[in-house]
């Protein structure tokens, strides 16, 4: 039985989603904790996400299926978000767990995921309550200007620019939302989605429109460096912890198959990060 | 010259406001920095706060005042605020710093302090990036049965049922406001706002509205706990860390001499919590 799994957490103390050797991930500590609860044997489950988030990165919308061997007793299911919860360290939460509709596919049934970026730019908009997700900055940012420039990257692009390069992958991708809001606290938050982004993707974006955010850029140099197609010193990769996983979109349950059909022949072949 | 200081923290790592020998405290740290940022000798400077919080107990909203000495040139006051937050630690952040309004006191000229307390109580609602300010509760809360509680100890009441006894100390308060509200995020937020709060009575209405919230008590309770006039071993201070002091309220300009000469006699008499 395949279950999807909701969770979301603090990546401050995550050397990010995948699992490494000797180092705390979220998906180690996940799946460690899916063996201990339901007391199988070590290397028995494999967790796939939907959105790979790099070494402190944050999630609230994380979403993750795993396949369950036949022994595990289906009335397990329904206590299984409460007794992974019971043993999971506090900066790692579970908010959902149920059987998953048919076809359900974490990482290739997903139609897109939505990132937020936040970041104070003034004194008062500092909050050290929420110091671990928002990134304190120096200079005020203009945000119609960051929006400005944001238009010009949205769309069906080759992203090479803002993209680690990997061999024999590609990075075209479909940028559907990249805007800025200030919020009634006074933090500007970047809102930032698409079907699937690249390594670094979002904070090599979100370093670009800061410099055009302080004034030392504009809108046409960011369009030109989209264009340009390599990445360039001028863009700045931001830090990991401003960065939150908010939502991974999927169809509806009729459409579930057809969408992993659709990508997971290409995407596997690509190694694209999701 | 007086200063009014508007300052955030994250309670987790202090132990509350009040300065105390060999503690980490937000009074001894920011008497600190502002010892070494204006280079005076130790013991120069009094920071004087509105609401005195306990130990663990955050601040969004805190106001202070501090008098400095007439050697500390007027223009060093403008990058005052800067030169702190590059010597505080992160948890500890000043908003605001500037000269006070003629007759500003924020202890004695203060008409209110409101207060948040934040309760995720299904596993949906619980964040690991809030976990610091947001009390996570096992069973689900009834927000409507709390907001009936609430509204029978609204008013001017003689609160020693939800006070820690001090000889000599009033539990006279006036409670502006006792309600609920359930955010977005599916976290319930209560805000209490009264002209002053006497030891832990924030912690313990909370306490006393949870075990309504939970079904195992009524609203006909909490009003016979309050009129009982004594501690209530059904009553409990719930933990300091969903507790936010939001904001302070003034009068303006004008009435603030007027306000300071009413409470200040009084208050100092009666050894009042902020």
């Amino acid at each position: 039985m395949r279950v999807r799994i909701d969770l979301a957490y603090d990546g401050t103390d995550f050397k990010g989603w995948a699992t490494q050797p000797l180092l705390r991930t979220v998906q180690g500590e996940l799946t460690a904790a899916l063996h201990t609860v339901l007391r199988l044997p070590d290397d028995t489950l494999r967790v796939t996400c939907a959105g790979r988030t790099d070494s402190g990165v944050h999630a609230r919308g994380q979403v993750a299926h795993c396949d369950l061997p036949p022994e595990v007793p289906a009335e397990v299911v329904g206590r299984l978000a409460r007794r992974l919860n019971g043993v999971l360290p506090g900066d790692l939460r579970i908010h959902r767990l149920a059987p998953a509709s048919e076809g359900f596919d974490a990482r290739f049934a997903a139609l897109w995921r939505r990132y937020a970026y936040r970041i104070a730019d003034t004194a008062e908009a500092v909050d050290p309550l929420d110091r671990a997700y928002v990134v304190a900055w120096p200079r005020p940012l203009d945000v119609d200007a960051m929006n400005a420039a944001a238009a010009r990257l949205v769309g069906l692009h080759d992203f090479a620019a803002f993209c680690k390069q990997r061999e024999g992958a590609t990075t075209i991708r479909t940028l559907q939302e990249l805007s800025w809001t200030r919020a009634t606290s006074g933090v500007l938050v970047g809102h930032v989605r698409a079907d699937a982004f690249c390594h670094s993707m979002v904070r090599a974006l979100v370093g670009c429109l800061v410099a055009v955010g302080e004034g030392r850029k504009d809108a046409e140099w960011a369009a030109d460096i989209l264009a340009g197609r390599r990445r360039d010193p001028g863009v700045v990769v931001m830090h990991a912890h401003g960065l939150t996983l908010e939502e991974v979109g999927y169809p509806d349950d009729a459409s579930l198959a057809e969408r992993v059909e659709q990508t997971s022949a290409r995407r596997r072949a690509e190694e694209v990060d999701g």
